[in-house]
């Protein structure tokens, strides 16, 4: 990643991301971003599950993922998104126990309204999840 | 709600829908349903919170209660929906801390893909979000 | 539909409607509106068809009729919509040549976000596509 | 464009894609595709405006592009797309009179449901809207 003109420090974004108490229950941990990129890491746990038989996560905490990352993306980017519009997510495969990561992507930074967009992946970097926030911007 | 032709007992259903650890946390509870409309409960939990400021929930609880409560909408409806393909959900107003009640409507039962949509309101009955799941049936 | 407290007289909407030249092309006909709901028609036109063996009408076409009743929905219910953030369309049956109708009903009237959403059905009935629109509004 | 292991010719997928009447009438021209990338370009044509006083396409004409282009990227890719669950766009500028260039990517070839995601963009590069399909294979 390129580490050129970032508007923020991760120390400071990590401390801004814990302080929801959702993403501190989550157990999130900010790994790296720049102007386009960001990355995140959860740890399993077992109250997540959604389908006892394989221990597959539910599709709430994917989305929840998927709208937190895409919000940080933009935010990491230099925008000021104030809160999500709407949430798309393609479920792709069963999330299955392990560390998921999260990779979202800038897709339009807007003076209004920006869209980010993110990718879940296992700890065998399988894609589970897809999909793109759009976020209203002060 | 129209009592006739349910293919599910209500005790039956709300047994189905707390094997699910998630649900659980989340403390779900079903409270009616028939051919067309579901309605489930969902009472307040600090750790759902996302800004603490406002104390507003997180956009990811209640994009779980869409995808979950259509889940549910298409099997009370007699169908057999095996997993979400995919998801999108409209914030409308942050979700202040009180219960959460989400009401599902079938819009489509399919073949192979049958589609629901929910509405999310707080105690004073004001929408808070809004979406739609899509789901591929066995 | 309840005819009370139109902020539009329907001729003046339907003028309104037909000032877009894609809309001419669809020859769009607004039947009817009320604060709530708004419903337009469209004839069949054989450039629409996507699939000639069933000849069946383009996604593209329902996409369209789903986004611009939508926005109508929203202008008829008072509210001012600028552009079109984003659309959500699910589909399905094949849409087979016949006149198709287009029923938008209001789901959030914002100061800056609102939100609408259309089903198409056919000359019998049957619901071939349905969506939603947000709209960034001035 | 990795030339490689192409399942199609390119004048074969052509042919195709110009067998349906609405492809024709946006006079859409395939120019390039490998196993994750397709490329498609449309001229413009003044029936597509939707606001005469900017000249902007309809939304509508951009969905088309994006639903259509992501079905041909799946199976330029080797899948079997029978026919679009969903579509989701977001709309990021006016999309002024000009040539419009598609671009497909794929997310997810799966046995049953498939995922591509497409850019639609101005002559100049800049980014008009974009967005996601899912399609169910046979």
């Amino acid at each position: 990643m390129n580490r050129e003109r970032k508007p923020h420090d991760i120390e400071q974004l990590r401390k801004r991301l814990l302080i929801a108490p959702f993403h501190r229950w989550l157990g999130l941990n900010l790994i790296d971003f720049d102007m386009n990129e960001l990355v995140l890491e959860m740890p399993w746990r077992d109250e997540i599950v959604s389908n006892p038989k394989i221990a597959s996560a539910h599709g709430g905490i994917l989305s929840a993922l998927i709208d937190l990352t895409g919000l940080y993306t933009i935010l990491a980017a230099g925008g000021t998104p104030r809160a999500t519009i709407d949430l798309h997510v393609d479920f792709h495969r069963p999330a299955l126990p392990g560390q998921l990561r999260a990779i979202g992507r800038l897709v339009k930074m807007g003076r209004q309204i920006s869209v980010a967009e993110t990718r879940v992946v296992g700890t065998d970097g399988a894609l589970l999840a897809s999909g793109r926030g759009a976020y209203v911007c002060e």
